[in-house]
């Protein structure tokens, strides 16, 4: 990350009255500040002189920060345009907590100046990456992501079969709706919705959780980080699954094809102010220690 | 259900060779005992002077029994084929024992002997009505199931967003993949793999389970089996949700549509073999009370 | 039922200021109306002539109300004194809405007078009876419980074994901390900690819930409230287990006894006031459909 | 670990037939190996001058191999016995496979062999240390523990309230039956029947699972090794719990008292034969992979 910075993109819907509000208010700041201001080239804001228009394919280039305004969904997305570039990344919620935008609007000015002076608490994450096999070894797709890469039935009343290897060890066959390969930043994510543990997130390790599985005693496994997953489709009539890397949909699979999933050699940088603390997200986010119990149960 | 029985219906996957052979092994049986036995038109049988092709579709007219071949799903699917009239099924299954196809394949001829003396236990299973409706409020679908109605999200990396009412009155906005709604019957089927309850068959309740809901709170429901339950999807660009009636594709859902679905008239009549115990079932499918458990944990 | 109301039960933790405080309010205002006010003998209040002191004992012949001001275990502790004399209930609660206490301190008063005016909504609850026997056949303790009779390992590292029983029907033999059999009323208390469902109150159903089961597929089950369910301690050195009926202890046992569980002949009616609804009482207890969910999971 | 073997220890509940036979059939084979065999002085066996008799204490100094028969139990009183002194343990199960006591009572004599002679896979485990903390500051008790620490309610029908701490840092106030504290080798022990994940042996992390928790929401957290955990009991009259490691009880807290739960220095080596596949084995032990699956659900 260098500093001071000098050029910062802004990733978000703005689309969105409350995420083009908190542009409005963002851009004459950085300006201010002696910071260029980047946005997509098909953002629906309004023209302004202290705004420069790139396709942002190039934001990780040109930017020495990204903030993205919105939910997780945007900060996520904003994460896999700049992974590759190492361009850290600042997340303004537009109105509720979110585990990855954990900046409320009101907070927005004084993070952002914190941001752009070097002031925040460097908080580094890994990345997976899922690549998808046809049964010919021909890769058909690849992409990184930063919560969960998940593997769904696609448009059927039936399971999905299909099996799991780990570093070329067999080790579980599935019947179920699919399978989230979650990192530990995405372990609150999808993955807690099947079963799956909270994973603090600097701890080394991927969670690899079957979602509604047939068998009850397949569970959430926990492995380390650098484990090679290997998701391959049962051979039967009329199977169809979909991968989804981060929310986003990566491509189909048929029997006989594979997901692979390892770890990126790319990790991103989240900023969060000073203070940060992640069982106080937790807490907030999962409405924790809320008040007194009633003993009677 | 009508005595002596003279005509009985065969359903199953007959390109099973293990399907087929039992249905080899059943025909001249039951011819020798004067049953006449009906099969699909289209069904991949070889001809036989004792076997008679019709369509499915008058199985409910024309048969005193239908005798389903194969797993739960084909019982299931036999289940609704009849539903309307009433005939009463038997379920021989192809190797392993099925919570609905409960004869092993050695039982089969003894059971199928049982069931057309009279013999069998009658075990009568609720079934409930599937209904798709239109924001305009034109009924778009309609079905009956015995195991249970699901509404799931379609081909999409996002969480569907829908309402539950009951008997008219809110009860909860969801986030997640979906709910199923079962019947104490299917219980045991998708709605235990989301975390709901085994329910004794005979209790007249439905269980109303979130699939892998976002607010962990959001736990499975068991209501009373005359609820008219109604699900409304909420307004979200992009929403897209399937309906499937026991693995059945029921038709699709969009923002504003709804799924009603409440005890249905009709109910179905399974024939078991005498001695039948539901809980031997259950220590049979769900492996319990596997020998010595080691008092470490 | 008998109106008007012209004799109250008070019940509740007086040591408590908060509920000392409601108590207060009430006595005096139940006196302007023309209704005595009894308390137990040995509870800490203020001497005063609008109280008759009275042992608990005698609530149900002298009442034709009891209102309990504390938390849902108040409630259950006064259900219990008055379930063989039917006489209704009224739950303050002190702060925090309960399951059971569902009227909140600045609606006491109004609630009550709707209580004693007959304009009360009147939900009556099924009770269960819990009867310990030993090997010798002897009963050793009985009681009613309005939401759940609990098996528990006593003090030790080790897990209970145990098997369950039901109608004279073997049902599972179980390894773990113990075992919940909840009313429909108890569902949403310590059976919903061991993953058992939420049940309609009115639901006439048990819901029997292994606690910390060692078989993963060991799952909560839903009978029929007519079911005689019995627990055997299995034999083994060492083994001692507590019965608790709604957070009280009933006593212990050791291997080769009993624990039998069926519906009581007793129930009891909670009054609400008008416009109660069981759902939204569950939504703002579980914490259901907070605000937006963020959809990028 | 010193090869070749010449010292070793047999450890077990001698008085169950089943081990006295494999003990019986050991001695012999060891000796005839020549290696001599300790056992404990108050051990049940019957005498034979091919086994020295010492306090259990001394097992650690003068044993340069542990051999552990009969369930998991076993091995973990072993392991504590020993883990100061880095003696490795071969586990022998007594009929049934065990997480930890991997070797069939039929390869019992070829991986003895395998092992003294240096042939065995050497499986290096974490172990925590658990001290309990009087108010005062005093510590109480103080153990390791290689599968998990356990903080559980004693004998009450009432919830335990308690806070966690982690690394000095405030993490949630939970009320429930207690807390596990598991080793990733302890995570397929009790942390599993409360919902934990299964944590590969090899990855550096503690599962912190609550005991049927409250809260829907207080879900198990993963966590690094070195996080120095500690459990505060909440003031409240009446409070009790106790302190379990590995099966065996540590001490008692009130009100006020805290358990510490940190990284042991010490560690185990347990010896597997070659060729062992931990997956393998939680397939075996899960029951998982069973067949095909009816996909009707």
């Amino acid at each position: 990350m260098s500093f001071p910075v000098r050029v910062c993109a802004l990733v978000g819907r703005f689309a969105d009255p409350r995420v083009a509000e908190s542009a409005g208010a963002l851009v004459p700041h950085l300006a201010a500040r002696g910071v260029r201001t980047l946005v997509a080239d098909d953002a629906p804001l309004e023209p302004s002189r202290q705004v420069e228009r790139v396709p942002e394919r190039v934001f990780g280039q040109r930017a020495d920060l990204v903030i993205a305004i919105g939910g997780d969904g945007t900060l996520l997305y904003a994460a896999r345009l700049v992974a590759r570039d190492g361009v850290p990344l600042l997340g303004i919620n537009r109105g509720r907590l979110g585990f990855l935008t954990d900046v409320m609007p009101q907070d927005m000015l004084a993070s952002v100046d914190a941001a752009i002076e070097g002031r925040c608490e460097q908080d580094r994450r890994a990345l997976v990456t899922a690549c998808l096999r046809a049964a010919s070894g021909k890769v058909e797709a690849e992409s990184v992501a930063l919560n969960d890469v998940v593997l769904q039935k696609l448009a059927t009343g039936r399971m999905l079969d299909f099996e799991t290897w780990m570093d070329e060890r067999y080790v579980n066959t599935h019947a179920g709706d699919g399978i989230v390969i979650a990192t530990a930043t995405g372990s609150t994510a999808y993955a807690l919705s099947c079963g799956g543990p909270i994973v603090e997130p600097r701890v080394g390790v991927l969670v690899v959780a079957p979602i509604c599985p047939h068998t009850l005693s397949d569970r959430p496994i926990v492995v380390p980080a650098t484990t090679r997953i290997e998701v391959r489709i049962t051979e039967r009539p009329d199977t169809r699954a979909q991968v989804v890397c981060d929310g986003a949909v990566l491509g189909e699979l048929v029997a006989g094809d594979r997901l692979e999933v390892k770890a990126a050699r790319e990790s991103v940088t989240l900023l969060h102010p000073a203070g940060h603390d992640y069982f106080n997200l937790l807490r907030s986010k999962l409405h924790w220690g809320r008040g007194g119990h009633d003993h009677s149960r």
